[in-house]
């Protein structure tokens, strides 16, 4: 389909390589280069004039750089006439700054949204946002697709016995229940109790986990040090082995040596961001979202529910 | 005044100093840092509410990172009840970007004065925009501020004998008239023609340069090859000497080797970009635009026009 564009930037390429596989369009041809002094320097290559175009691209670190690259393509597009700018994240940065949890604080997920309003997006494609009320900092139309029927069946074909389902806190409950549900098993949760500030928290786990296999399942692994502690604390309370799984890898600083070092077997994830060479250990697994993400596309082209590829 | 705050960022911070030095004030109290995984974290440590708030930050490289500090300050300034947020730019990122050349390309410096505006900026002041229509890119009101005068001061007190103002393209003969006027000098253009493409170009000089002092006046510096082209073809053809200065030393690329090896005597430039060490080699003389900025921002805050600092 001709008036389909595929476009990628900096931070996905592989990504945007197989998603306008699956779609079954030549990714459309632009560069992202930058100027001896650094200034990105955009060039679209073709005509897209009175198309639906489709960015693709994660907003995972250099955070900053990418989205400026995505903003900067924004206005090209839009200068450009294209008729719809469909901005496709599989990964949205900076999701975890929400809210003023402290006074003077700014709100830099709610800053992005307007960013790219003000740039002329006219719809977001995205994955797991780290708290579903970002939907709403947007006033154009957001999808909001789910990685977890993909870490399920993931799982499900591993036919792994005697299965919990572990949420790391609180805040993940939902996810964790989403989980269970596909995979007809029960759930656990870490109650992180700080007896003292400064002194380091005790994990204790709500449910029964003897003699398990316990998956935890979280929206971000960044650092590691959440997830690693969980997998620890649940091998000492009696579980038999320990997966970990997430949706977006962010694993920046300690990340991958406290995983390698942990008692987690495998660490499943997708390639909203994707690792470099030295990310790429044996335990930690990456599982494409290519195909979810290109049907959204296909449904957005179509006019047809996005909601429907929730299930 | 405990109702002026002057903030820094990261790109500038010792003019900053300099600046809020000037003014009598301190600088605020506030940290920008990074998140684990490179995201930026910016604290206002003490109260803005009600207040005139200046944030000083050269949008220059690396420009993106720079950007996005100074949109999430914004943010967080107007969330915090700021009075007004008064952008200081004394190096506007983006600038040549400011057209579209060829088909499909970005307006990023339009782009950019939208983001600054929707992330809550109230008023700019800026130093040499690189087109001046760049003020009309915007909706709140923009002090643009002028170098020539200190440049010229510089030039002054050198007593110099029998100079000639040159504009190194046609671009930039009405600051080289500017400069011409304040020194009482004759000015000569150097008209560049590319005879095929893919030939070097040709420097064909306007004006009588024999036996006289050149100063050599740009707003940008960049990769310094027109510069340091123009200032051997003015020796060439009989200078004397050749002296070159301009407003925002970019200097990327190749251009400190370039300068060291060419005929230009000396490069006086203004701190709108701090130089980093390797930048400062004995040629170049930074000039501070810390009084002239720190004059800038009293009057606005004293609700008195700008434009009266512009002779
Ligand atoms: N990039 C980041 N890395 C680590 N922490 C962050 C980041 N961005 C925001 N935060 C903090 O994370 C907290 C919110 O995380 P959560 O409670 O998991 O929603 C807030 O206190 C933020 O200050
Ligand atoms: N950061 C940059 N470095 C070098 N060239 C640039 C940069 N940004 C824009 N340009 C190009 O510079 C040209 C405009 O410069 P000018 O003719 O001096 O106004 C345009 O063709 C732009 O594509």
């Amino acid at each position: 389909d001709p008036s389909l564009k595929v476009l990628t930037l900096n931070s996905n390429p592989m990504l945007a390589e197989q998603i306008a596989e699956k779609i079954g369009v030549p990714l459309s041809k632009s560069s992202v280069a930058r100027f001896s002094d650094g200034e990105v320097q955009i060039n679209i290559e073709e005509s897209i004039r009175g198309c639906d175009t489709f960015v693709i691209q994660s907003t995972s670190a250099p955070a900053n750089e990418h989205i400026m690259e995505l903003l900067i393509m924004i206005d090209a597009l839009k200068r450009a006439s294209a008729k719809t700018i469909n901005v496709v994240l599989p990964y949205y940065g900076y999701a975890r700054q929400d809210r003023k949890a402290r006074a003077r604080e700014p709100i830099t997920a709610k800053l992005v949204a307007n960013l790219l309003e003000t740039a002329g997006a006219t719809r977001v494609i995205t994955l797991d946002l780290h708290a579903t009320q970002i939907q709403g900092f947007f006033d154009i139309p957001v999808d909001q697709l789910q990685a977890v029927p993909l870490l399920s069946d993931y799982f499900k074909e591993k036919q792994l016995d005697d299965i919990v389902i572990v949420s790391p806190d609180h805040g993940g409950v939902v996810r964790a229940r989403k989980m269970a549900d596909r995979l007809k098993a029960p759930i656990a949760i870490i109650d992180k109790r700080r007896p003292k500030p400064n002194v380091s928290e005790v994990m204790n786990i709500v449910g029964n986990i003897e003699g398990k296999t316990a998956i935890i399942i979280d929206d971000i692994i960044d650092t590691a040090g959440t997830i690693t502690l969980a997998a620890n604390a649940l091998v000492e309370s009696g579980a038999k082995e320990v997966y970990a799984c997430c949706t977006h890898p962010v694993l920046s600083g300690p990340a991958i040596e406290r995983i390698a070092n942990s008692k987690i077997k495998e660490l499943v994830v997708t390639n909203s961001i994707p690792l470099s060479e030295d990310k790429l250990i044996d335990k930690v697994k990456p599982l494409s979202v290519a195909p979810l993400l290109a049907k959204a596309i296909i449904h957005v082209h179509e006019e047809r529910s996005v909601s429907v590829l929730f299930d």
